[in-house]
Formats: C-alpha cells, structure tokens, sequence
C-alpha cells in the first residue's frame, strides 16, 4: 500500500500524516514517545490545555462509529487549544452519493488542518492523504484490518514505561489476530524498536502461520504463549466479526485462551498485562486479572490521550 | 442508597457530587443558590465566560436522550471555559458488552474532571460516584425516578427569588408525582428551606398516600390543592410512561387537573406557575396559563443555567 | 411572506437577521461580501480566530439533518470564538410533542445569542425571528424550497471574486430549478447586483414559465442557455426529491442538460463554472468539467466559510 517514498514523512524525514507504523523510523516512533512523555505532565495540571493547535480544526472524520476512539482523540485536541469538529459521515452527503475524495476536498477547502480518519476499509486514510490539500495531515484512528497506529504508539509508551528497554523483552499477543489492527501495528512498532521475541498466540483459525513472516513467533497453546513473558497484550474478541464459526464459541475460547490467574502465573513474575479495550470480561480476560496488580490497562487509557496530543502536535509543526 | 457518610460531602462537608437533594444540608443548597445569583449577571453580560474551569473536561454522559438537558449542561461548562465532551452512551462501547464500571473507569483514566450522568436506572449516578477516581466529580442530571437535582435547585432558585421567603409558603405540586425525579427532589429541597405546607396534587394512581411519609398534603381535588397557594408546580404528564391505563385519558387528565386560569384563580393572587418542561399545551397546562402573567416558566430555564453553573463551579472547588 | 417592514432589518436598516436575499438592500448584501473579504485572510493565517464572538452563544438548530452545511457554520462561529451549540432537533423535545416557538422560547431563555436554523418547512426562520426573543438573531441555513441566503451571498462573493463587475454578466443556472433555494437566492441576489441577464436553463419540468416572472430568461435548450455565459451555475439534481416522474432518467438528464466539456465550450472561454455541491458526478456535472480550469467548486467551499464568518459578525454588532 505504501508507494516508494513513505507517504507519511517529508523529504526532511518528517513526519506529516500518521498512517501505519509499518515503515516509520525508529527515530519518529521514539520522537512520538519523548513528546507524549512530555504532555502526560499537562493531563495532570489544574489546567490541561497548551495552545499549540489553537486556531486549528481538527475534523473527527468517523466513517465507522467509535464513540471511545473518537472521544479520545477529541479531549486530545482540545486539551491543544484546537477546534474540533466532529462529523458523523454514515448520516452525511457521503449518503448522498458524494464519493469520498470529494468530501475530503471540500473539507479541506474549508481550511481544515487535520483529518482523523477512521474508515472500515483499509488503506482509506492513505486514499486521503493521498488526495488531499498539502496543508492537511491525517491520522489514521483505525481502518479495517490493517492499521491503528495510535494505539500501537500507545501501546508502545506503556511498554516503556514499564520495563524502560525493549531489547530484552518476549511480548506475547494473545487472540484475534488476524481480525486485529491492534496486533499488527503494535508488530510492526515491535520489531523496529527491537523486541527480540514477539509471540502471536492463538487459535490457528484466529492466528495463522503465515504471520511468522512478520517475525513473529506463532504459538497455538496458551502456555507455551505465555510462558516467561514481560508483556501480555490482549486482543478483544471482535464477537460481531466472529459470523460464520471460526470458534466454537466464547465459553470454549475462554477455557484455552482466556487470561486467568492460573495462565498468567506462566509469564514472568512482574508481567505486564495490557488490553486496548473495550474489555469482554470472561471471554478473553478474567475480571481477577483485569482488575489485578498486573494489569495496566488503565494507565493505557491514560498514555493513549498524550499519545494522541504527541502525534497531533508533532504533526502540526511539520510541513508537507 | 446513601450510605452513613453521605457520599455527596467531603470531611469538611463541602459538596464533591451532586447525586441528590436528599441528606444536602441546607448550607449548601443555599450556597449553591447564593452562588447562582452571581452567575447569572454573567449569563446577561457581552461575554458570558468566566475562566473558572478553564482546561477542566466536563463529559456528558447521556446513557438516556435528553438534547434539552444535555444542552443546559453543555452551555454551563462552556461559560465556565470548560471543554466539553458529548457521549451519546446509547452508541458507544457500553453496546459492545462494557460494564458501566469499566466505562467509567476509562473515561475517568482520561483525567475527566466531570461526569454529568443521565440514566434510566435510578441509583446509576451513586454507583458511578462510589467507583470514579478520586478527582472526578459527579452530577447527577436525572436518574430514573429517584432524583433530578439540579431540576430542584433550580426551581429553590426561581421560588426564592419571586417570594424571597420560603417560611411562609404553599406550594402546590401536581400530577404525576409518582414517576416524577423532579417531584422528589422538589419536594426534599421545600422541606429542607423550611417551606411549612408542600402538596402533592392529582389522582390517586399518580399521587400514593405514603407521599405522606414525605411531610406532604396529599391532595387528589385540584381546588383543595390549589386553593390559596403561593406557588403551583405543574409537572410533566409522560404520555410515554403511561402504558398500561393509570389514566383515563390526557384530555380526562387536563378537566381534573390541568392547570387552567379558572382553577389559577383559586391560588393566593400573586402565585406563580412553574413547569420544568416541556410543557404539553391542554395537556397539564392550558396554553393561558403558560403564557399568561403568573407564568415563571422562561425564567426557570435562565435560572437553570446559572444554577448549572454554580454546581459545577462549586465541585470544581472542592476536593473528596 | 415578508411583512411590511423587512424583518431582517432594524430601523437604522441594519441587519438583524439573515432570512432570505430576497429584500436585502444592495448596500447591505455588499457589506457582508466586503467583510467577507477581510474574513478569508483569517482563514488562511496559522490561528484561524478572531475574537468577534467570545461568550456568545450559537445554537446550530438543523430540524432537517444537514452534515455539510452545519459544519460550514459551526467552522464559521468557533473562527469567531463563538461558543457553538449542535441541537440535534430530530432527537429533542420536538419529539416530545413541544411547538417549534416553545423549543425556541426555551433556547432564547438559555441567553442563545444566534439560531443558526435549518428546516424543511419554507419560512420557519421567519416565524422563529418573528417570535424569538430581541437579542437573538437568526440565521437561515435553508428553509424547504424558500432560500438559501448565505449560499447565494457564497456564490455572489464567488462571482465578485472571479468577474470583479457584476454588470456586464451574463450568469446561467442549470438544472432543477423549481425545487431548488439555492437557485432562488441567486436570482433575487443577481438582480439586486445589477446582472443584465439571468437564464433559468432546464426542462419544463423543473423550470417552469413563471421564472420569466423573477426577471429570468426561462431555456428549455441547454446550448442556448450557456451560449456565452460567463457564469455556469450547476444545481443538484435532489434524486431524492424526483418521486413522481418529473424526469425520464438521471442518465437523460445528463445527456440534455449535463455539463460536458463540449456545452461548457458554448460559453465564455473565460466563463467559471460552480456548484452548490454535493456534486453528482456523470448526473448533472461530467467529472472533467467539475475538476477542469473552469471549475470554481471548491473556492465556494473556501469563500462560504469566511461569508458565514461575516454574516455572524454583522448580526452579533447589530442590535434590534
């Protein structure tokens, strides 16, 4: 999808539309980090607002619903000082036969600075970026089976965080990885800042063998999955992908790759266990665990809103 | 549903949610009154913003639709300087199997400052208030039939500022008091300003005689219970809530107990009519009376915002 | 529909609403094309605000959903600072059975400062200026098949911008002009302007004789009508409005009255070709005409944001 020169940085290497981790430096991706370090202090001020997009319009273009995704790319903007529009394109002119492009077109002929994208088809946001006027940059916020880089960047900051060095480290994905555009940014974002065993852990209708091609370590039992990892990543159960029986049912995926406390006890003592949420408790997560003390989901939530506010201000001071 | 320390007070005994009117002491409702009184000039001046909660994220949370009250919420935080965040519940993940709890939990990871909570479930707000994180501060704009408290104090406001003094008056409230957040928090506002004689009005399916429990009159004869009031709170009459035959008809419903200017002239001369809206013409009230000199209808709803306001400011001040 | 005294103006002839072109003096359809003018430099600076509408309060209220069109005026208030306010009318207590007055008696008491009104009923706005309160002015977004004003003044300023003299001009417009306000804006606009000659081009149909009543020259031929125009004005053909068999087929539309390279040559070599948008491409446009030299589609877009930013900042100085 990607043409020869990276659609998403500029001829300075910069970095003008976010994408897809696949091919971003490991300069650009530890860039996003540092400057999310740096807001994570201005979400815990009296006053959470800097002015670094004031007088900018942001445009929430959710072209799949996502009230969670949405919102928190919304707080992200405003807490910038941005103006932020958000439009419900299902009900738009998109309804009334304007084709996509078009719409982009006008909404950037209205001086819009950035599109947040999220589209049900791959490769939408590229589309836009593609098309659209050089003063706008977009962000990908998920598009069908391929991308969501803000998470896997987020996804990253956690790591970080919590176990500083990633060269050392065995992050297990466990779930719905080939539905999941969580799992393959936060791969990609895995192998280039040098995680040296990366696991994808799975049924083999949910995680199939063609994805050691990514580097990764394919494991069909949950314990040898699990086992002596750092990082457990995971997946929701997307049950309303699941139509036409790749499973048995939630009940039996919960028996063998559901995380209990008794499966987690395999990692490593001081494992980490993330989620990108919206949770199924009892389907792919106990509420032991979820709730545990190894559980970091919710600083994810948290690292998620300076994540969002790194990408947007970084994006902001670039020029296509 | 209150537990021994009422949740809604700090140590100190300053307000940190506002959940109910029930066990507020009468300092602080008159605070939030006092408090209103200032807000509203604003409301008057060329620029109605004051920088009081400048970078605070104020969420809606709208689990039931409410475009009117959501809209009160909405224009109180933006005097405020707040941003503002609209979830419309009823889309979000909450339809993909999250608890409340959990939707809470990441809203509030977001560093939200203040859920505004609408639900049909009564109680909901409490629950919210007992599980959010510390710095979150809770109001309550409606929870089944349990309470509606900003809708109380600002109708406190409007009575006490065309009679001034609550020690000396009846009021009247009719219809459909037993489905009805506002009667009850209504009702436990009068009783704690010291109001002597609170009526309940209207048929004996919509008015109980345990109302009594109350400290209220129970009057199924409009012309007792309107009879030399100082004030007559009409209420909304659901249709919408009435499956199941509780009433004859609406038009059967408006000969007993709409307000018309012939049973207004059974009240004291210089009574005033309230509603909290919307009103149903000929249904509770006849289009004369809504329109007419006694009507303090309009009023109620400028005074609401202030009183929005000066809730949101308060908590804003108060630590748990 | 208009009363004696215009109802848009006060008595020093100021704006106070914006209902229809139709009645707007010269001077003032050239003040708010003036301003409009210093406007677009706001647009195009790197904080896109201007502090005009701080504290003021805009309510966007669309009883008929329009995502593009509200955008355009919520872009236009937060420029101005303005705070705005998305009522989803559909949704609100018009569903609950409220009038139209009584929705915008309570909005005014709520101190709105500006209804930005879109309805499906022809004159709405006018019966909400005529009965809102004195302080708030109304702006109609498009009212049934009535007017359309600020997408006439758009296309006025686009025509300025292009042809510099309006005098000389001849302007034609294209396609369903009998259900269209746009249409009827731009007529009652383009006389005011002084353009010599305005043609009505389409079948009988949708430009029925009695145009010839609004100083039109009616063209059932589409090679007549556009032969040297300096202006093309491309209307939507609404599918969703052609119940009943008005037309063959949009593909015969095409084929007579579809802009295609070879008509477009029957005009000026000069001439600009626009659009209210949304466009159908290979309906009423051919793709090489609505992406070709001529075309000034998406400048309207760009004009139409800094016309709605001057036509609020115009009411907001003017008083009743």
């Amino acid at each position: 999808m990607l043409s020869k020169r990276n659609p998403q940085l500029n001829k300075h290497g910069e970095l003008i539309h976010l994408l897809s981790i696949e091919g971003l430096p490991r300069a650009v991706i530890e860039q996003i980090l540092d400057t999310a370090g740096s807001f994570l202090s201005v979400n815990d001020r009296e006053v959470k607002k800097v002015p670094l997009l004031r007088g900018k319009s942001v445009f929430n273009l959710f072209f799949e619903n996502s009230t969670r995704t949405r919102t928190t790319f919304e707080i992200a903007a405003k807490r910038l000082s941005a103006d932020v529009i958000n439009l419900d394109i299902a009900r738009s002119s998109t309804a009334k036969g304007e084709t996509l492009l078009d719409t982009v077109a006008n909404l950037s002929a209205m001086h819009a600075d950035m599109f947040v994208v999220r589209h049900s088809e791959s490769g939408a946001p590229h589309l836009i970026a593609q098309h659209c006027a050089p003063h706008v940059h977009v962000v990908n916020a998920g598009d069908g089976r391929h991308a969501h880089p803000t998470q896997g960047l987020l996804d990253m900051y956690t790591i970080r965080h919590f176990k500083k060095d990633f060269r050392n480290l065995t992050v297990a994905i466990v779930g719905d990885i080939v539905h999941s555009r969580v799992a393959r940014s936060d791969i990609h974002a895995l192998n280039v800042l040098g995680v040296p065993e990366i696991r994808a852990v799975g049924p083999k209708t949910l995680v199939p063998g063609d994805l050691r091609d990514m580097g990764v370590r394919v494991c069909h039992d949950m314990a040898e999955g699990v086992k002596g990892a750092d990082v457990v990543i995971m997946l929701r159960l997307q049950n309303e992908r699941m139509n036409g029986g790749m499973l048995p049912s939630s009940g039996e995926f919960f028996k063998h790759f559901g995380l209990t406390p008794e499966k987690l006890a395999l990692a490593k003592p001081d494992a980490i266990v993330m989620h990108p949420g919206p949770i199924n408790r009892g389907v792919e997560i106990a509420s032991e665990v979820a709730d545990g003390k190894s559980s970091v989901i919710l600083p994810q939530v948290t690292f998620g809103i300076a994540v969002r506010m790194a990408v947007m201000a970084i994006l902001a001071g670039n020029e296509a």
